[in-house]
């Protein structure tokens, strides 16, 4: 970047409008944020993304900054959290311009606004980097259950119904297309979709923090989240992989293998967004009603019972737990 | 690092720890983190440290964890806060190995257990990168102000005195010596304080809530740090640099040009991690009185009045502002 612009010029016009006026930012004037205290206490959540890692080195610098508040903000939704300010650390390479920057902020303005229902950036940390674009976003929400805590992983209770919000395998089938292993022109969708995926509305949270008894964002791979229920709840966790919501593109895609093949490449694909569920089959009722008035499907696709471990079968055929059952780093 | 152990594995054996039993830090092993309100709210820092940017390559791994806890530390004091939780986003170099990782999580426990008053690790996010090594820490804190809010840059009055904590230019003689720019036979002591420059005990943040109109923590440079106070409180500043405190190494060192020089290049070396405060004179003399039972000096090396900009002088001679006032980015 220029020499000419100094860390408070770039904070002053690209990143206090962000804050949007908000009391305890102080503009991003100052080398802290105040955050008074809501009723029960804060959710927070924090993810990075880093070039080369979760990115591809081109890819538009404001779709990279969605990502990156929608990796959080998937987090935050799925666990009945609502957004309230957000915080970022950006280690901004060397060899990238000020347009560059431009676009990131833009991007991270958007959606912080825009899905995140006015969510100030209250804080961060700009740095230079001789090395790969690193930048990470911590997030503060207030919780919708009674008590303001987060839906937890480990809630889900012998009974529950396992419920995936939206469809699964959008994101793998379009970044398989943008890396040039299955033909982009027929799933179009799915590379618009996979530039950065986003989570269902935070309108949604609430009726998470009021019907889940457990939850999780599906962003590492629907088979490797739904373990993770399972691990943390002390439950044996059956998946009906044939019930995975897919989008009218996933589904017409012949290109993976056998049906079950592809079920498996899509259920761990990850970077879906959407929330893994369990509730009581009467609570799933209520839930699948209210989300409906939002638009948002929600899809039944297994059960707990007492036991231990995941178990996936497709059409009553049981399948082996693929060796890649997702993605750990 | 090795492929055999999974995030979930790492983060287990090596940060669970740190989260010291904390209820809503869930062990590190849900997505979020949960913090009770306190009284008044949060007072929230985050800054990251970069290899290349802020710290060299071969660094021992556990120091580079520890500046980058007093980085937000520093911060945090300098406002009159108190941590209570912290939360750490880490980009990992693959080429390097467990054993590093290991002993940046002991760096990281080591201070946050002994520096900042057993502040629980919360949460965070871990992945690989192809690049440099960045951490972002995220640390909050609670306010010693009747109304728990910072001490902010602005908060500074005509007549006040500006007053510095402990010593400056230790960590930026020890920083030249590394760099075989000095003989590091005459500053051995500012070489071993360079490697992780500390704040002052935290134990003096509440003198700082009650006595301080003004506050920012020297980390850029003192003269840049004043010169952010006089712009953001609309007043001048007058420095006496002959009144800058020195420990005895860096009093005696005689290589950096005339005392007028040398002075200059102490206050724009940055890293010292002391707090600048402004204060009336009455409350500097209770603020210096409180702080000498802590074992921590307080030295008047300034005075605020009507006007604006930033004043340099020497034995009562006026000082030209250096080209380099200290570090923006």
């Amino acid at each position: 970047m220029s020499d000419s612009e100094s860390e408070a010029a770039l904070i002053e016009s690209l990143f206090a409008p962000l804050s949007l006026g908000a009391k305890g930012s102080f503009g991003l004037r100052d080398d802290v944020a105040f955050l008074p205290s809501p009723l029960h206490g804060h959710i927070v959540t924090q993810d990075q993304i880093i070039e080369g890692t979760h990115f591809l080195p081109n890819d538009p610098l404001d779709m990279i900054a969605k990502r990156l508040v929608r990796r959080n903000l998937s987090d935050l939704i799925a666990k009945g959290g609502v957004p309230t300010a957000a915080f970022l650390s950006l280690a901004w390479p060397k060899s990238r311009d000020r347009a560059g920057l431009t676009l990131f902020a833009r991007g991270l303005g958007e959606d912080l606004a825009q899905l995140c229902g006015d969510c100030p950036l209250m804080g961060g940390d700009t740095s230079e980097t001789s090395g790969p674009l690193v930048a990470s976003l911590t997030m503060l929400g207030t919780g919708t259950t009674p008590t303001g805590q987060p839906v937890l992983r480990s809630g889900a209770q012998s009974g529950d119904v396992v419920v995936v919000t939206g469809v699964i395998g959008d994101a793998y089938l379009g970044l398989q297309a943008r890396l040039d292993r299955l033909p982009a022109s027929q799933v179009p969708g799915c590379v618009a979709f996979s530039l950065a995926p986003h989570p269902p509305s935070v309108a949604l949270s609430p009726l998470i923090g009021r019907y889940a008894n457990a939850s999780i964002d599906v962003s590492d791979g629907l088979i490797l989240d739904a373990q993770r229920i399972a691990i943390a709840s002390s439950l044996r966790v059956d998946l009906t992989l044939e019930a995975m919501p897919l989008s009218t593109e996933a589904a017409a895609y012949q290109g993976l293998g056998s049906i079950q093949e592809r079920a498996l490449a899509l259920a761990t694909g990850g970077d879906d967004y959407q929330p893994l569920l369990t509730l009581t089959p009467v609570n799933f009722d209520a839930f699948k009603e209210a989300a409906a008035t939002l638009g948002i499907s929600a899809t039944r696709i297994g059960k707990c019972t007492q036991g231990g471990g995941l178990q996936l079968t497709y059409d009553g055929l049981a399948l082996e737990m693929p060796l890649h059952s997702g993605w750990q780093i």
